[in-house]
């Protein structure tokens, strides 16, 4: 137990009553394990596996619609029963991603053998898959450590697990919640290229609570976690997050613990983009629709003249007003000044800096939360090569 | 006569047999200049003058349409006969943009003191402003600057109204050219905030050619020039481009003069984008419409991910095709592999790097010229205080 080491946000309410658990120890009925295959040099963990061991689970996945959406998330949304995931495979190392017909029999194969060691049908396997892109996966590597890696799995198996996903993140984000009797595990992996269409990068989630309907769990999770969340208003072409449930709390999800659960994990994303040193949650308010006002927090959240004044810590207001006029080509914020925006936090405020906006058009609201721009982000990103 | 230091583009074709002169002596029947009025320190040029001598001037305006647009934008959009601008004030140093009522005073008061001291009528002047937002515009320094430089406008008054109109440039942009007996001088700032709706920043262009639809005229050259550049995705709430034709010459416009100076300036915008080191033109051909390709431009031109690795010179292809997919959500491009892209100059090209997308989905095609991201445009942006 190590009370405050995940839930650190200011803007993250867990219910009362939670406990933090060592991040290895899975909800009950998942066992999981990491190892390196041989994907990253040096031993570095690149594969990862986990396991539901419930006889019925419930579950649910959500995947990047990028054009050019890799080949694991074609074999998800095609070839996967989205509602009884009982098993994932995860590699790091390589996206497997613009790498055709080859990359389709190469994710296929992966799953294929991922779904054997484990005794589970093929179609009950997801797979997700992170790295350089366009680049052909070297198929055996995985396979060939696959077998050994699935029969190691164990109910605390959460730290390799959550290690072996990621690429360029300065860390590991897991945590084992626990409330009311329920447990909630989480691992996600970030970084760069995030911008969710609706979620970003990798989250896989597994709660031992009775869940009936996982599709609208998950959503309702995501919507305010990483449907709401940029980097580099990039998004990917792997994005996936997975949730299971077990049941074998024979409970119901406590109100607003996975939303905790996502949104902490989706801020630590934020919070290790690509050079990132802090990040920035932006409200905009008095928009005369819901779409007004998401384009208006992802401009204002995308735009490089607002990011690194968040990085020079610079109260410049008259770059906010830039990017929510922008996002609205033809209509008039003219009456737009700086009673109308509250940028105090970006000059005044600490690692999580407040920023709001009044449109003052409508009864609309929405928000983002992203993170500054930085000299570290052009050398991870000028120096990272093909 | 200083031939070939204007047109160094390749991607510019000049009309056969047109000459550079020097840029200070501008078309006829046009006068121009710049002093410093006090908006910029240490007497830095900061206020310029632009006055068709002409009985009858014939001209086009194209103005930024972002919602937030400044005062001046809405003077030129409200209170103008954009087809018989005469006069022309610009000031850099105050953008005059999110001041309210009072920016929109003062925007009319500068106006109207130089309208009288160029004799013209208030509706023949437009009026251009650049700089900081947000601040309220010290209208007293520029009114008491305007009849001095009013009275001392000359027909060599090119190159200090070019200085006078510049903020983070590096250097000024202008050119006076002739063809056929036509003369086109003209004159742009850029550096950042760059992302035409259709174009950019400011440009000014005299002529002596008669020109009978300069609405048509304008908008055909600034269509494949300001309209297809960008630096950082952020297009400014103070953007103007002005035409101004003098029929001195007796001349019809050479084919494809206006067109070339407006490219060549607007590429020198796009390579003294703030921080930028290279420029790069990308191609996206095979699209299903001309919006589908002209979105897939954008969205590659301006992902942070490809624009540092044209700064790493990697030839990241992967990132194109992320990019590429991003602009396209829902669609598929599982078909789009290396041999559908060109990306080696991003590797091995010089300063003007060329990169090609075939979608292959259809018939259309659309470019879009932008410049690399750099340590270099964070500084600039983290430092460069309201």
């Amino acid at each position: 137990m190590t009370a405050g080491a995940f839930f650190n946000s200011r803007w993250v309410d867990a219910p009362s009553g939670t406990i933090e658990r060592d991040p290895a120890v899975l909800a009950e009925g998942f066992r999981a394990g990491g190892v390196g295959c041989g994907l990253k040099s040096g031993g570095t963990l690149d594969l990862g596996i986990i396991r539901c061991d419930a006889s019925e689970v419930s579950s649910a996945v959500m995947l990047t619609d990028n054009a050019a959406a890799a080949a694991p998330i074609w074999v998800c949304r095609d070839e996967l029963d989205r509602d009884s995931i009982a098993g994932v495979v995860v590699n790091s190392g390589n996206a497997n991603a613009a790498t055709g017909p080859d990359g389709l029999d190469a994710a296929r194969e992966v799953r294929a053998t991922a779904a054997e060691a484990l005794g589970l049908p093929e179609r009950s396997v997801a797979i997700a898959q992170t790295g350089v892109i366009g680049v052909p996966l070297d198929t055996e590597l995985v396979t060939a450590a696959i077998p050994a890696l699935a029969g190691g799995i164990t109910v605390e198996g959460g730290v390799p697990f959550s290690e072996a996903i990621l690429t360029t993140d300065d860390g590991p984000k897991r945590c084992s919640v626990t409330c009311d009797g329920v447990t909630v595990s989480g691992q996600a992996k970030g970084a760069g290229m995030i911008q969710p269409g609706f979620a970003t990068m990798l989250c896989f989630v597994q709660t031992d609570a009775v869940i009936e309907e996982p599709d609208a769990v998950l959503r309702a999770a995501v919507d305010p976690s990483f449907a709401r969340i940029s980097v580099d208003g990039q998004s990917s072409t792997n994005d996936t997050v997975v949730l299971q449930a077990s049941g074998r709390s024979g409970r119901p999800l406590p109100e607003g613990l996975l939303e905790a659960v996502m949104l902490q994990l989706a801020l630590m994303v934020v919070a290790d983009g690509e050079g990132a040193t802090r990040i920035c949650r932006v409200d905009v308010t008095g928009a005369s629709s819901p779409s007004e006002a998401e384009s208006v927090a992802r401009a204002i959240g995308n735009s490089p003249l607002v990011k690194t004044a968040l990085l020079g810590r610079d109260p410049n207001w008259g770059r906010i007003v830039q990017a929510a006029g922008a996002a609205l080509p033809g209509e008039d914020l003219g009456h737009i000044g700086s009673e109308s925006i509250d940028a105090a936090d970006l000059a005044d405020g600490g690692q999580e800096a407040g920023l709001a906006i009044d449109l003052e058009r409508g009864e609309h609201s929405d928000h983002l939360y992203f993170c500054d721009l930085t000299n570290e982000y052009i050398a991870i990103n000028s120096e990272y090569t093909t």
